[in-house]
């Protein structure tokens, strides 16, 4: 594919990719605010469709972090947006900036699960550490039935440079209701139906793995069973929250 | 019941609906600066007692945070007004914003309980430890003996939708001269004569969590003598702090 | 002994007793900037020599921060003055205010070591956890070395209300280089030249206890050999810092 | 060596020693904002290649934190400057301020490592008890391997004093990928090409030691294949963050 310009898009695509972009942006500091993140690690995306404003054949594209810019230096237009392939699509604003080494993996998840409209990686120290053994964070909270709808899954050990990775978080995502993965060794991503569900589902993947790290020290917690965690996460989806609030 | 509206109390009613919103909006702010809660979660509450100037049959209200809304988003006017049954009684500011989903532990307790003023539910992260393992937080420092007065005690494991909950905090605190109990795999519950108090309850279950926490990673500490913990527990009663201050 | 008031004191005795009001009240916020309590509790400590501007029978003061109050609500003004045996000075700024509960404690150190200038409490967690075990922090860190010239002691259990938490605090810090005691089950005392002094002895006594507290999880750090801390030692207290720095 | 005053070096060298204060200066916040020190513990220095600028026999010298001043107070013209041998040497604006206390090993590092532009020290909790149980850091993270390459090496146990604590941490990272080594029973040392580079290694030194220190809690995670290791490493040096990107 050749390289492509936001100056071939539409008006109304370039609103839609700038308002985008000061979404990412700004979620970009509950990262480190919320302690997930250290020194330029972790990144956030969201997807924009573009429908009948897309030049064919690029129907979608995602907005996500330049890669190793410190969390002080990002701002709307140092955001950079990528097709769906990962590739970026050239700017004005952001020139000579890489998008995140990690755009393969937003990159797929977006090929492969078109429901989701936000993907975030960070290495949070809680959820890293249940990542590093590669075991499941297993239900034994009520906020965990809520918000995760059970256990929180193990994702395979993957290297960086291919779709490897991207595969396993699909693979992994796709037989849960947890919209968060604990990748083999590496961190977790999360997904939401936008950016903002994402960095939800990553503050409390971390909240979680903490509580529940504390809590085994001196005992294992019992499991919630199975009918109650089923009935908390359907009245959680269902009730929780402001009907038009995000 | 139909749906109540606050036009129809009288004015005095009013300023004193007002002056708690705003109490209730600022206590909030000690929840994340004091590390007690994640994202959305977490919520304080406080009674008013409307005395001559209800309208019957509202002897009493009282005021909670809206369901999923951020903490940076909360002011005086987004806080919801509810009857002792739970009700959101409309107005012109919060209009279309719901009650904490952990509305009807807080109506519970205020209608059980006609001492207690304020209400917190946070799932602070070492207390919550102590809950998902349901385990008692046995009374080793000084300080737990003068704000808790013994130990920390556990409610039973119950589901949201009902009074469980409410019930479960009331008949535990009822037999405790503790202000804070860990409902089993969900959090802490605190209570005092106003918000504020129940709030340093929750900042202070947290920390005392967190001391006994770490304490016995080396060996178990030894329980203070009761008659010592009764003589902390008197004298801090009736000593501390200043007479006229909060 | 009867009421006095910091009127019947010399103007250049109320000017060194309002300089110490000043440091005390700015010192208190590095007790929350550190993390080392909760809600109202720690208090800070500094002895005002008044030499010849002494009225008989009171050649020194300490000023104290008042009970129970917020951290940011303490200013130079609602700093409380007391004389050596604990008993408040009258003023006409922090009037209607009592001394801080553990003021009898700060009291007795400063009747019995003539040479300390500061005194510090606080309830930091590393550090409390260590005194609810009773068990004394190792020196295994040349850090602590440096700062405590060996291991931090363990004072005895001693209930609040008369000398007894004075006299542990004095007979434990009178058999060691350290600055810092650990008051079984009840949290850590510092002393210091001054307050600043006292402080930095908070501070760097909770470091050390988390560090070591971190360190033995997964094996006993060994004791650095005696005559290695007592070269770190001199040394520490020679060279290191500004000669004419605080 | 007699001492030196700066008013003997060239107006570009001072130009190129002034950037590098206010470079040295700056960075010294991350270090608290990143929970790497206490009171005034930890330095950073950097390097300054004079050139043809440099008064014979000065080629380089190097701009560190004076010793025991607290973080609020560092700015610029405070820095200390020294010769590669850690003498200080004399300017108008640090009149009175000695150079950090671990200047000496500073200075020996860049004597010997000649591709070293920056060096940190802290007591950062996590890294030091690793260190105080001079214990390596395996490399069970990809984020390990990217940055260290491979496992944090311990060094040898050594006195300030003289040139054994420089001595040992270069001997270890000669032989090590690690911008990082754990020195026995003290603390971490970094290196890197600048001084942000050598910050970097310190934020993600503690980092890896935190998320390690959890993660073995509950089982010794496995360490990743060193074929695997070499290709995560490889990657990173090359491929991440931005070309013309500190």
């Amino acid at each position: 594919m050749s390289t492509l310009h936001l100056n071939e898009f539409s008006d109304s695509a370039n609103q839609a990719i700038a308002a985008t972009r000061q979404i990412v942006a700004d979620l970009h500091a509950e990262l480190p605010r919320n302690d997930l993140v250290a020194w330029t690690a972790g990144n956030v995306s969201q997807r924009v469709d573009l429908g009948e404003d897309a030049p064919e054949p690029v129907p979608a594209v995602f907005v996500i972090k330049p890669s190793g810019v410190s969390y002080d230096e990002l701002t709307a237009s140092n955001m950079v947006v990528c097709t769906l392939d990962g590739t970026k699509i050239d700017d004005d604003t952001s020139t000579g900036l890489s998008p995140s080494s990690d755009t393969a993996a937003h990159a797929y998840v977006y090929r492969h699960m078109p429901a989701v409209g936000g993907v975030v990686h960070t290495h949070s120290a809680y959820a890293t550490s249940w990542a590093a053994r590669g075991e499941v964070i297993p239900c034994v909270l009520t906020m965990m039935a809520d918000e995760f709808g059970g256990d929180v899954p193990v994702g395979p050990f993957a290297l960086i440079g291919d779709d490897s990775i991207g595969r396993g978080i699909v693979e992994t995502l796709q037989g849960s209701r947890s919209p968060a993965v604990l990748m083999d060794r590496h961190g977790p991503f999360t997904i939401g139906a936008g950016a903002q569900e994402a960095v939800k589902a990553a503050v409390l993947c971390e909240e979680v793995a903490r509580t529940v790290h504390l809590a085994r020290a001196y005992g294992e917690p019992q499991r919630i069973a199975q009918h109650q965690i089923d009935a908390l996460y359907a009245r959680y989806q269902n009730v929780y929250g402001q009907k038009d609030h995000a």
